[in-house]
């Protein structure tokens, strides 16, 4: 019932399956960072990590026996405990040993968040790296440009392709390094470590530092998983969690903005772009004709549901005492679908990205529609300096009213008008009635786009201020360069 | 990954399975609809009803291909057609006659969402009845009524279960009538039932009154599904999704509040009620004493996540045009979510309800804890014809803050204060100090709320003013029946 | 900051003075009521009636003094109190007596969410009318149906006229129903009525019925507000504002949809419907030539901000204990801007309606563009039984394919294209290809759409069932009246 | 009708006033830097900025005008035009020259959020500065810890500040980054700068890196702005409008998680913390002897409201074309409230941080309630080693859940159980139900919580990772370190 999601890397990556998956990875995470401390001995971590290489359990029975401690954790170790205890009895004990099931779930659910999101930034790379080919190939091919549904000057579909660049390069940044804080959990029953602390003193383990072992459990188990060691215990403190909901969101938004652009582009009556074409793709059960376009359509029924669950995850923050009831719980299934929706709108739109086909005779015939209307602001800037910058306006504005009414193409009654000839030579107002020469600084803010792209495809994380990409390849000039 | 909902009847009668099986039970019906009408033979419909009975097919691919056309419906009736073909090949031709993949999935969406709110309406009824049961054996137990955390005046825990009751059995009257009208779709491609309409004339269907055949088509096809005959087609008019996910954030927002009193009264310092105990219900995986209220864990979970699905479904009432891209396939997910996340927290609620054990012991000792604050207002209602009710108020904070101050109970202070002595007997003072005897008209109100759950009940649909509530046991005797 | 609010007939009703109005009339009703029962005497509801009616405050301090309490009802009353106590000294202590600051608060609440619900159903009213004469003069007006983005089938401007008229009528019909269930608010401190039983009881009231005299107290009272009386205090029990908020969210949902098919009809490239014109109306600071539609802007921008505040107020159901500490504070602001931006939807929709220019040249230029493939279902149809269902769908998607690819008109193809002269006749063919010929049963759609608006009008209430708009005129007739 | 903001210096910096202002700032720096570059004469900037600094308008009417062109800035430019004509005939044509409504509006929108989050940060520092010295003081207070409601184990009160400090300044390091990279806004009609390219073309402004003076104006303007350059202009992609409300919304959930806290430490049976006392502050308008914790449930309040704010200015980022009609104005006032709200929760966290007063006494009182069942854990680990991990746990569980059958107290069942005697001395059992022992880490999270606040005062910017706060005082000792 999510097409969206069908079939991308996410899926597989966030299956129930997966879930079972990381949540023995916590726990062998656990008891080999127990043992690199001196806790537990290394061949009950041996024997844990074993079974868990080879257990498979029952999710369905795990999945209703998750109502009564309202979470899957504790049924999750008692089967685990008993698998240990069958295979390898003396380390059965140290399973989960100290831990409670919150450090358990936020540590796999950051595991999985942290595979997933992985995934999306390779089909955000393809995206980008599509993206940056059309604004480069189409860099000076004019189009209308769009304000409130109306034509309003030109503009290029480099441009625009580079607005779309800009703005999915810039929320993968903003997804990597929210990626790169994602933190391992490691609490005991309420934050305090006790429980680690309590069985690390009994063992006999000894801080170099003079402090809690416990501190150093928790670094070490951050390492093994690859994962950022938090401040303190976060089981109510649940700034990571929102922080991703929010970008996935963000995410999903600016590959929204994407798909309704192409949406718009698709209309039958502008076929300024059509996406990439396969065998049934974009098929209606009903009409012949159809060629729908079912990708951009996606992108956009991703990008409708992810306000809402980032909104939930941020409620979430809410979460009182030392572990919430019911705030905690509220996260899962929102963060999931987050991650699934958001991991196929990536997929999705790296197909679209890379399939597009811009159709520059169609953006051509468009941008005569309106019959040189679209260059009027153009027209009274080269009146300003006769009619006032008010009055230039106004009488564009009453020729292009009364072309309306009569008929008579606007660029004709230009053309012939004698206010405007008085202070206008005919060669100037047909190179000002050209659109396509209408395009301001169109083609070198493509080049910042691109050049934005390049320096964040090589540096593979940084965010870059509009000074870089804006001067990579020239130094700043600094202040009173320009001769007027 | 979702506790709430695990074990709930719901959950089948949401499953992949379930979509399916709508899906061919509403092209089973169109079928027949088109049987009825003279559309086509009834040899057609009976084999297409014939291959839907026993039809079982590859879910996972349907979801795959689903990508293509943006909805499952296209690739499905790609197989049933061919299913269809070869066991009855004349029949093939009248599968999905005329119609559309909106019409098919709307249709399988309604009938889901009938059967899996018809569920809900049952556990709601299990739910009222518990309520009731409580409050009518509470009618009379005192405790505190908390206001803005602090103790306030007394209640009685009836009261509290007869505003659950109230709430929970306005919201599933609420949800009755919305389930009531949910719509049958047909509309063909674009709304206008062209294809129905020009099938039936070439067939030479007429209709009596004269009009096209497909209005007809319509009223059949709803009435075999036993669903609602839409006055339009709604592929773009979607308030039969939002009304119902609006419906459903109401009530889990009403078995919440149940669930986050039942948590503030389980809390360790308060005690005022247990939620049912089960083997293994509550454990922790850390800690041995532990008995967590689960349940009303989870019910607060569910209402946490509900108004973000329905705020995704007011949203996709933005659908353009004759059939949108992306605001109808953005409804999908949220509103199952809501479905399954609703059946789960009414069937806990229903639990929760039957297994209640409310601690009288507990809500008196409590009642005790401010000593005698806890009737304040009582004591200044009474001192106010003495000392204005300005005046009243502020001596009695004064008294209260003094007693704080230095630990001398206030309503020690109150029975030896000279100020109030003067204008209270001492024996009226412990006649007011006494805070069960400071209920108002709560158990009246405890009344009022049964006799309206049993005319919901009895009736088994009405909404009911709070008059019928008021007054079923004896009539009403009007205005002016007041001796001051 | 608001453009879609400025200038409604709501802003004024919602203002800071309509909300201390409100108060007031909240009061003095209350005190009204306690004299009609004889709890006070008819002296002091005067005079509180008399200052309350020439009373005016400073609103920036009471605002700022609502921080102290969290609420403005404690200063409010203060100030109230010592204004009466000023002009009639004897009726000071009757203001607000036994009451609390959510009894004031909620019932004023509801005051002025009754009166801006009239004053949005007063402009729903002129928007339905005038959607009325649009589907009646445009019943038969052809236009492309558009799915996905893409020409599907012929449809009628009427039908889509009849469309908005449904929804935004239904969407009426349900605002009328919860506005008529807006309850007053009277409980006490915590909902059992405790402190106005016990002055009413001090002054020697006897209910006749035996029961609590305060019982009859919040009858009279909502009485003399015009507001449902409530079968329970509803503190803590928030039905009435989450669905007043899912209701106004569902009509800016029904009023952006009919903006948002306005938006894609006004593009340029479509130019099918256009904004009423006025003085300024719709100009740009930039460019001469513009004509924004600014009232269907105005539309989609209500109707992207009303499902977050509907699901803020379902959230705060909430509403933990006798009395909540943040869910009660959290709705005010949601529910005020709620009904502010939908009367500013409703207002801006009215004046959209009544001045919409619908132009069926347009419509018709643009049925063309696909020059046949519009009809291509139709050709379907006809080719069915020579072809099979699937085959004829897959000959016309080929000519269709190949019309794109070639260039030559898919109408063109289609009457040379020897497989089909096959089977249709060239007569067939010119009947089967004129697009305003398969409107399919859209003229009585509109009709039933008519009959319903017109029921609704005359009425003035009532929720129609589809039976009654398809059969007003005409009895239903039943089953087996078709000739096959 | 918003105590939460009422009084908040953000009040005032978010009026109507202040917005007028901002776009006066704009319009002025835009006339600036235009003379910089030598596109208009610097007398024309002094004009304008001359007129700015003393003009007045009507806001009421300029908000009703906002309808005509759906957004302020058209009509404001037109009463500017006509005050800096009326005073300095020959400026009037440079006022907005070349520009577009959006480019003014979000730039001073820009301008009014650096201002408001420059406020609330100071006010976060209080609110960090107060958190760190109760933190400080209550270092090894101990209290109940509570999961699920239910008394867990022991923690301190230290530590339940440091989980509020290290929230709230992190949520502060965060708004501080987001605040950093809010850009000013320059692209013209649509985006390609062609306007302002044109006009300076024209008046023969050359760039001394031979590409457009436009790219050189929007640095220009940044700069007179203190605001940050884009690299492209966002008039369709709002990351950065989407970003300030997530970090708003994240805020306030920080905030709310603290009040939250706070509420349940302030319930009448629990009393661990009360808010500071002001006169009249907490009051009810019924109850004598009410101190409400008003802070806190304002706190609240603003944390129910946000995430919904966030989710629409996310939905606006579906901003379609060059400017979107619609998605752009739903952003105003969501974003306006979101600043405004979270403005008035950090001033009101400030206050409560500020007069927060802790009861150890009453932690100490309540730790005591459940007999030392608090500390079950404990006494898990001490019984492992004998009775093995399972069935230490379900040991101890036995005897809790038999000491609540007998009332036999859980401490008492211990020291005398013989099971438990044979493994531990008197003594040890002793130390281990003593629960201020018991306490783990939570000190020495404490002071990491401590360190990390210090470097963020001293650093003035910087996130940091746990690394730095656990060993700012003493270096990483690498691995094996520990003597097991």
């Amino acid at each position: 019932m999510s097409p969206v999601r069908a079939g991308a890397p996410t899926e597989a990556a966030l299956s129930d399956e997966a879930w079972l998956s990381a949540m023995l990875d916590a726990e062998v995470a656990l008891a080999c960072a127990q043992a690199r401390i001196g806790m537990i001995a290394w061949t009950s971590a041996d024997a844990i990590a074993a079974v868990a290489g080879s257990w498979r359990c029952d999710l369905v029975s795990l999945a209703c026996r998750a109502r009564d401690a309202a979470n899957p954790v504790v049924a999750f170790v008692q089967e685990l405990t008993r698998e240990v205890a069958a295979r390898y009895p003396d380390a059965a004990d140290d399973v989960h040993r100290g831990s409670t099931s919150q450090d358990i779930l936020d540590t796999a659910t950051m595991l999985l968040a942290a595979h997933a999101v992985d995934l999306i930034l390779e089909d955000l790379d393809r995206v980008c790296d599509a993206l940056a080919r059309l604004a480069e190939r189409h860099r000076d091919t004019p189009m209308a440009a769009r304000t409130l549904t109306q034509h309003a000057v030109p503009t290029t579909f480099g441009l625009k392709a580079a607005g779309w660049l800009h703005a999915i390069g810039e929320a993968s940044v903003r997804l990597r390094r929210v990626r790169g804080e994602l933190p391992a959990q490691l609490g005991g029953a309420a934050g305090t470590l006790a429980s680690y602390h309590e069985y690390a003193v009994l063992r006999g383990v000894v801080a170099q530092d003079g402090g809690s072992p416990a501190l150093e459990l928790v670094s070490v188990f951050a390492e093994e998983l690859g994962l950022a060691e938090p401040v303190l215990p976060w089981h109510t403190a649940r700034a990571p969690i929102a922080a991703l909901g929010a970008e996935l969101s963000m995410l999903t938004g600016a590959l929204g903005k994407f798909g309704t652009d192409m949406l718009n582009l698709a209309r039958t009556e502008v076929a300024e772009a059509t996406e990439p074409t396969a065998e049934g793709r974009g098929s209606s059960s009903a009409m012949p004709q159809k060629h729908n376009p079912v990708l951009a359509t996606l992108l956009l029924s991703a990008a409708l549901q992810l306000p809402a669950h980032a909104s939930v995850l941020m409620h979430c923050m809410l979460a009182e005492d030392e572990r919430p009831a019911g705030a905690w719980h509220a996260e899962w299934q929102p963060l999931r679908e987050a991650l699934r929706i958001a991991g196929g709108a990536a997929h999705t739109a790296a197909e679209l990205a890379e399939g597009l086909a811009a159709q520059p005779g169609a953006m051509a015939r468009n941008m005569e529609l309106t019959e040189g209307q679209i260059v009027a602001e153009r027209l009274a800037v080269h009146l300003t300096d006769a009619l006032g910058k008010a009055g230039a306006k106004q009488y564009l504005g009453r020729i292009a009213t009364s072309s309306t009414a009569t008929g008579m193409p606007f660029n004709r009654a230009v053309r012939t008008d004698p206010g405007i000839l008085e202070h206008l030579s005919p060669r100037k107002i047909e190179e000002i009635l050209n659109p396509a020469d209408y395009r301001g600084a169109a083609g070198e803010l493509v080049d910042r786009a691109l050049r934005e792209h390049r320096l964040r495809s090589h540096s593979g994380t940084g965010v870059l201020a509009a000074h870089d990409a804006g001067d990579i390849e020239q130094p700043d000039t600094g202040k009173g360069h320009f001769d007027a």
